[in-house]
């Protein structure tokens, strides 16, 4: 593995987005015990079903503890590969490089990773193990290296069209624990170089409740290059409903790099879900206090899915939100019609942290030989 | 990767010799404070001659410990690939799955690793990460497993002609410290069946003071189907040279699974190698012990090389055996007319415990897609 002194966007690569062909899918085996609870022996099952169902169309690779690498490997299913690693937690999509083509070649960009805040307002310390990934994944896939460890930014926090235009929020890249020297204008001069894309739309919030600072990719992500899919809280009385319409008025008034409005697909939000005080109680203490309450409403949210190349992995939350989970299926089912969208039971996913977005990044389709098994 | 309940043999898979075109190599970064001594800086200077000049012909790709990635990232050159996997120490060789093939498919073999003897005669205590190691690289390479763990067996005590013929020493695979309750017949059918092979030849002893047992890799390796190298001590008073002599007969009245017989290449050693005091002091201890003195003369052979697909990696004593270094060399290249020799001062390897081919594992290559660089 090389490491690169030029940029993604000086060199002809770009991030492609989501909804582009995949080569495969990076996943972290979760073992964390204050994140996690009860063993997280339900939260595994979860992770596997979604390893499953993306494997069918993708080369997926879990990375798990030395611990517990025999414990995976018996878990997953013999199509994704186990792979040592040590992390401080299970969030693939934002301890993950993201990876960048120029269609023949695959390369890494390394962005520095501080467990959403860093002193600041970080969620746990230290983060070092964490903050290796991005570099770690780059040498595993072959793929030369630009080193941006000196930005902070999580995958979450952005959702690339892959046509030049990247979608994030002023609440996370503008806060004070990412990169609090850097203005507005100097932070999109990175994200453009070190992404190869031309324009960011940045959205005012994320979702309320949302323990990363208001991550993007949990309330509105490019489905197609010239649409979103928007969080939406039917309830015009609440504050979310507030951030939603704040989101929607800004992508009315956006548009994509030559010019052509966005379209916006409102996904209902499901009703607000709660940890139990049970499952509060299967959880580890984080530096003597507890990491969850039971009182706090978690953000739930349909838009937190997995693209596929042969399906879309959505998260189901079930109970009283049953009918939710089936409503926004279909109106996912007609916004991606070339996909099967498969509900995952992601409860033991969501009360973790995050959702299925969170625990997974995809690695692009690159060059003509890209889908050979043997690139494994 | 799947786990086959199989053999080898049965699904018409087979151990290549590793004069054969390889896929690449594995190596280990040297890390053991009660091995490698002064924090094994100048061992990690030769590993990465060594891993320089075989990844000119091969994907190199050398495994570090959590705590070392960085640092081996940096000292390894850009062209081997560095992955984070635990051990127990630096032997490639003997912890690594064998990968056998069907000229389409790659497989590994996974064989149990208990560090040269277990509680009879093992080296360290415990093992458990290095008994890993051979399910994880299956896995890492996409390499579908027969699992063997029941059986111990470490790579540097086999060498295969590729066609059929293994060759062994009875001093290591029939101690008490590997599989004490089968017989040396029961030994021959696992050996056979595992890893695709048709006929053992025993050798009785490994080099004197090898403390593996007598590793067949030390003493005496195939370099062509009907070809063995067998390192030779010239001074005939002595009790080194009794057991090559003990081989060399041996071998004369053996022959090829098809009749033929086995042309000897006999390779002078190098006069005796001791640690000085000095190096001794720069180990910590094992257990409240110290693992090497000054006074045990370590079991140098150039024997103990590895055949790159473009170069022979051969070791290089210095000192008093600079003329015999250029000796061997001149006659290994004569052996190997197709690829160059090359010379690595190895006396920091030597130290720690083996040799270039101790710490090198070789993957076949397989199929017709195998060199794509893409594999990564």
């Amino acid at each position: 593995m090389r490491i690169i002194n030029s940029t993604a966007s000086a060199d002809g690569f770009r991030l492609p987005a989501e909804f582009e062909r995949q080569y495969g899918c990076i996943m972290i085996f979760p073992e964390r015990a204050d994140s996690w609870q009860y063993g997280a022996v339900k939260a595994r099952k979860a992770f596997a079903r979604v390893a499953s169902l993306i494997s069918q169309s993708e080369f997926v690779t879990v990375l798990a503890s030395a611990a517990q690498y025999k414990n995976a490997r018996r878990l997953m299913p013999p199509e994704v590969r186990v792979v040592e690693m040590s992390t401080d937690d299970a969030w693939a999509r934002d301890v993950s490089a993201e990876f960048v083509t120029d269609g023949k070649e695959l390369r890494g960009v390394s962005f520095g990773f501080n467990a959403w805040g860093g002193l600041h307002n970080g969620l746990y310390f230290p983060w070092d193990k964490d903050d290796a990934v991005s570099e770690k994944l780059c040498d595993l896939y072959g793929a030369d290296m630009y080193d941006c460890g000196d930005f902070i930014l999580e995958g979450g926090s952005i959702s690339c069209n892959g046509k030049g235009v990247l979608l994030t929020t002023e609440e996370c890249l503008l806060s004070k624990g990412r990169n609090p020297t850097l203005t507005k204008e100097q932070i999109e001069r990175r994200l453009c170089g070190a992404l190869g894309v031309e324009k960011i739309i940045w959205l005012k919030h994320g979702l309320i409740g949302d323990e990363t600072d208001g991550h993007v990719d949990n309330i509105c992500v490019f489905c197609a290059e010239d649409e979103v899919l928007l969080s939406w809280d039917e309830d015009e009385n609440s504050a979310q409903h507030a951030v939603c319409l704040e989101c929607l008025e800004i992508l009315k008034n956006s548009s994509l790099a030559d010019g052509r409005p966005i379209k916006v697909h409102k996904l209902p939000m499901p009703k607000p879900v709660y940890m139990t005080q049970e499952e509060c109680d299967g959880l580890d203490f984080f530096d003597g206090k507890p990491t969850r309450t039971a009182d706090i409403p978690l953000s739930a949210s349909y838009v937190n899915l997995y693209i596929a190349n042969d399906c879309v992995v959505m998260p189901f939350f079930g109970g009283e939100n049953a009918e939710a989970d089936k409503k926004a299926q279909k109106l996912l089912q007609e916004i991606f019609p070339t996909r099967r969208v498969e509900g995952v039971y992601a409860r033991d996913i969501l009360i973790g942290g995050g959702n299925i977005h969170c625990i997974t990044h995809q690695i692009p389709e690159y060059g003509p030989a890209a889908r050979n098994e043997s690139r494994r």
